[in-house]
């Protein structure tokens, strides 16, 4: 036995009903007339049970049998295809991913239903959710013909699905990529010859074909991102009639990897035999060469980058759930506060509560942070006010690149913590904290390294509309600030770090902007990963006040006896010890920014030798 | 190929020639007829090829093969035991701990020629040096008898040895363990009965024999660790002509670990068929049912515990000098600086050399930490003067802890960035950085946990001697200030960074004593693990400032076309780095305790079941 799954629902709950503003999302048109608030306490339930009985059996299989290439062609457990089958019927799937047809799940409530799934299983989601992913980019952007021939097929999950960027000699600078793509006689129909790794999911033996979004450069267009094009690239080609045959793509491998043992990471070769097909989404290439490729695949990565962050959140959470189970059980030395009262269970240990808090907090505010942007999603897809839905996209912009990278930062150092909080057993595979940790090293890599995120952020989001949809965000925080203030009661000290550290937060944005002015842009790069962080736990800072507040009335209301009076003092506490022992990163990361050490830049590379 | 050596000596040799008084210690009479500072080259050479060439290569042994579990025995890899003999018949093995011959290696040589040897497999390390830290023991308490029985094996490598504390129900709390020894009618000669859990190298098939230190409480002893004597008890037991036999020794399996799979972590059960016998080390517990075990086996804990330190640095280093080597070759993207001068190798990216430079300085903070303490550990052994042995003991005392954890603590996050260079490949097993994260783990845990560690560094050391003893640790800082401030010239401002967390180190002392005083005994506990971390981050400020201002006078000295000036100035941005980007982080400690947050405390432990 190594692997556990120890969810618990309640502050997803507590997000659906009690913070983020539902009552709106389920009054836009497509949600009315098939959900309302009393159905979500249901819909929770049922996955989370789905999650344990269901998918969670699976996750062994990952690990023992894994993902197998044999004979040209990857195997996936039977229990993975199993599962997969199960979800997609369910619905859960690749079909919510339908905008057009009513009766998905709201994004609020899909998001966190699948942070449990993900948890049961971070190696089986992309099998489920990718084709979703690909029939979003086709929905939006291609013809009604392409949609005719794939979009049923990939809702369904007949077929899977795959986003095709890095090659061998390009990764984070996908505009260098080589693959080409060549008209031919068919409008719309391009030859492809190419190859590409690290593709997640890239083969399988459970499904009829798989849908590659492959990025190309169709021969003559721009260098660089703007002259590539997306293309549907499948397995099988389809032909008019439906039947499949051979398209000339090749899996040639499988990475072996730390973890996720069971999710296939693919190296493909396509159009070695001048024998493999695509399909254009959207136009060719214009007069200056400048295809619709990177744009249209944005749309794609914006929401694998929300569910990088989702998976992360959920390992983590899954395994301090894991590790306080443990902790219950297991009796071990005497209290530092009260040594003479005999042996305890190691969970009343002061520094094993720590290691409990800071897990508890620090995913409660990742789960925040990711809640309020499904919640943006909702509203950007669905509100039917333009402005509205504009305004939800800014915001969606502005956290994005936080949503990736904050809690695939946070979950190394987490789960190191729930390892720590076993002893000797965190280290054994018996237990399930080790294989947490195997398992979440690449999310701070793939769908865009955190580095990539925090330029994102700093060299983009802060400046996009010049500055006005950064400062708004802040602005929130700062009104936020001003309406709790009479309201904050035994918080106030924490909004008092709130207040600090935006004062901080706006000191380092002064400061970068300096170093840019001055031409030391250098130094920006250097600082730009601890500003993500800080970023994040400002942010954050504020979700979390935001619903301590909202636990500090129910307690009032409630009294101590109420059976929900834990849950809420929970959540005070998790505001507390986030605002008190991560929010002051803020300043401290103001401080680095302002000591403006050029250590790094004045580096020769020849120092590393040593 | 997954693993690959890629140690530097450079910064090893500058320790041992520039910076570490050896002088004083090669004057020493154990040392004096033996070697001389010329010498000191060569051994590291030596040590560095036949680490590389001898060592490296059975590391992928011991994560393919692994040590197994078969019929009651440990199996090792076969190169394994080539490896452990070749090291022990080189003199660099277990016949170091002899103290009592001349002609051993300083300790300030042998513990960098360790750490070059435990990066090259750190598996492979305990099965070679636990059998010296055992036979130091033996010298240090037990009777000539016993000396002439264990000693010649000990030291020749021809048997292991192993340290066994942890049962199944007492791991931290030492004290409660629950084996028992009863006298025989043999003087000396105790009948033993328990179980050990988490021995390493428990168990092996290369050695005729294995001697386990054993704790155990002789029965009527008094409770807690204070009631523990110590015993040498062999897998085989020894009759008076040397001959072995059955000594009901059984091991009944090793761990599933998450890596160091060649090292065996062995169950043993001892005395199941009441026939196992040992020798009691010492005299038997005294009418007060007070033994003598926990104190001498402390002398084998201090020293696991800088092995363990070195071990972690060894480690990091070894998967950052990769990461580095991979870095040369790896072209991708473009600099955010010059974005139009095209591709480059991805060494040259800002954020790359934020990771090498992070790692760079952390280890080699890490290494002057562990080779100030070898340095003690030859004056407290062997100069003549008795003061000077105290005055080394001392401060031996005050560093023990924090070179156990700090290097352990930041292996994690080192790695992990040694990762992350890597980008994708980095997560492949492939590449040497997942399996040195794999590796790592333990280290934060075993040898008593990083949180017991900080507690012995705030509840005793910093009392010890009522507090002068650490006292005078930090007064050696700010001697070192005082007499810098004239020759720091461009490192002036690094020199204000460790004044000003000098400064907030003394305050966080005053707080906690404060919080000490008014029964907030809890809030110790809560900050022990990061106050840990800020007191080795001011101490190795202050050694990385020390060896700066060596490098810069050689700067002056050599000027920039000789060979040796990228060394020198790859120390100074070191110590630049550190100073501006560790260091600052005390007085970010010190704010937090000021903060006094007692959300941990305040947590009921329900809590954590949301």
């Amino acid at each position: 036995m190594s692997f556990r799954y120890a969810y618990n629902t309640r502050d997803i709950k507590f997000i659906l009903k009690e913070w983020l503003p539902m009552d709106e999302v389920l009054s836009f048109e497509r949600y009315r007339d098939y959900f309302s608030k009393e159905d979500l306490d249901t819909i929770v339930d049922q996955v989370r049970k789905v999650a344990e009985e269901v998918i969670a059996p699976t996750a062994e299989d990952g690990e023992n049998i894994g993902a197998l290439w044999e004979g040209g062609q990857v195997r996936i457990p039977p229990s993975f295809a199993k599962a997969h089958r199960f979800v997609q019927d369910q619905g859960w799937g690749a079909s919510n991913f339908d905008v057009e047809n009513p009766g998905g799940l709201p994004f609020s409530v899909f998001g966190l239903i699948w942070e449990m799934m993900a948890a049961a299983n971070p190696a089986l989601m992309p099998y489920i959710g990718n084709a979703g992913a690909v029939a979003h980019v086709v929905q939006l952007f291609s013809s009604p013909e392409l949609k005719g021939r794939f979009l049923p097929h990939l809702l369904s999950g007949k077929w899977g699905g795959t986003m095709c960027l890095t090659e061998p000699t390009s990764g984070s600078d996908v505009g260098d990529l080589l693959s080409k793509a060549y008209p031919t006689d068919d409008a719309g129909i391009y030859k492809i010859k190419g190859q590409k790794i690290f593709i997640t999911v890239g083969d399988r033996d459970d499904v009829e074909n798989i849908v590659h979004l492959f990025l190309a450069r169709v021969e003559g267009a721009a260098p660089g991102t703007k002259g590539l094009s997306l293309f549907l690239l499948p397995k099988y080609w389809i032909g008019e009639d439906g039947s499949l045959s051979d398209n000339d793509v090749q899996c040639i491998g499988i990475e072996h990897k730390m973890g996720l043992k069971g999710q296939a990471t693919a190296q493909l070769v396509v159009g070695e035999n001048n024998n493999c097909r695509a399909w254009l989404i959207g136009a060719p290439p214009d007069e200056n060469g400048i295809g619709q490729g990177i744009r249209q695949m944005f749309n794609m990565m914006n929401e694998a980058r929300l569910d990088t962050g989702r998976m992360a959140t959920a390992v983590a959470a899954n395994a301090y759930w894991n590790a306080k189970d443990y902790g219950k059980e297991r009796v071990q030395g005497r209290l530092l506060s009260a040594p003479r009262s005999g042996r305890v269970a190691i969970n009343k240990h002061e520094d094993v509560k720590r290691m409990y808090l800071l897990n508890k907090a620090t995913t409660e505010a990742c789960r925040a942070l990711l809640a309020r942007c499904y919640y943006y999603e909702d509203v950007r897809e669905f509100a039917p006010d333009k402005e509205r839905r504009k305004w939800a996209q800014d915001r969606l912009d502005m956290l994005t690149p936080l949503c990736k990278a904050y809690p695939s930062d946070e979950v190394w150092g987490l789960v190191a913590e729930s390892l720590q909080a076993y002893g000797g057993y965190g280290y054994c595979e018996d237990y399930p904290a080790a294989n947490a940790a195997r398992d979440c090293k690449i999310w701070s890599i793939w769908e865009g390294t955190n580095f990539i995120q925090a330029l994102d952020l700093i060299g983009r989001k802060w400046m996009q509309g010049k500055g006005a949809l950064f400062a708004a965000t802040l602005k929130e925080i700062e009104d936020f600030i001003t309406a709790a203030k009479e309201s904050a009661a035994s918080l106030t000290g924490e909004l008092g770090q709130l207040e600090k550290a935006l004062k901080a937060y706006q000191g380092i944005q002064m400061m970068i902007a300096g170093y840019a002015r001055s031409g030391k842009l250098g130094l920006m790069a250097v600082y730009a990963r601890r500003i993500l962080t800080a970023t994040a736990q400002l942010y954050c800072g504020y979700l979390l006040l935001e619903q301590a507040l909202i636990a500090q009335k129910q307690i009032e209301l409630l009294g101590p006896e109420h059976y929900d009076y834990t849950f809420y003092l929970g959540k005070i506490i998790s505001a507390r010890y986030y605002l008190n022992n991560a929010v002051p990163n803020v300043w401290h990361v103001a401080e680095l920014v302002k000591i403006g050490d050029t250590s790094v830049l004045d580096a020769p590379v020849e120092i590393f030798d040593y």
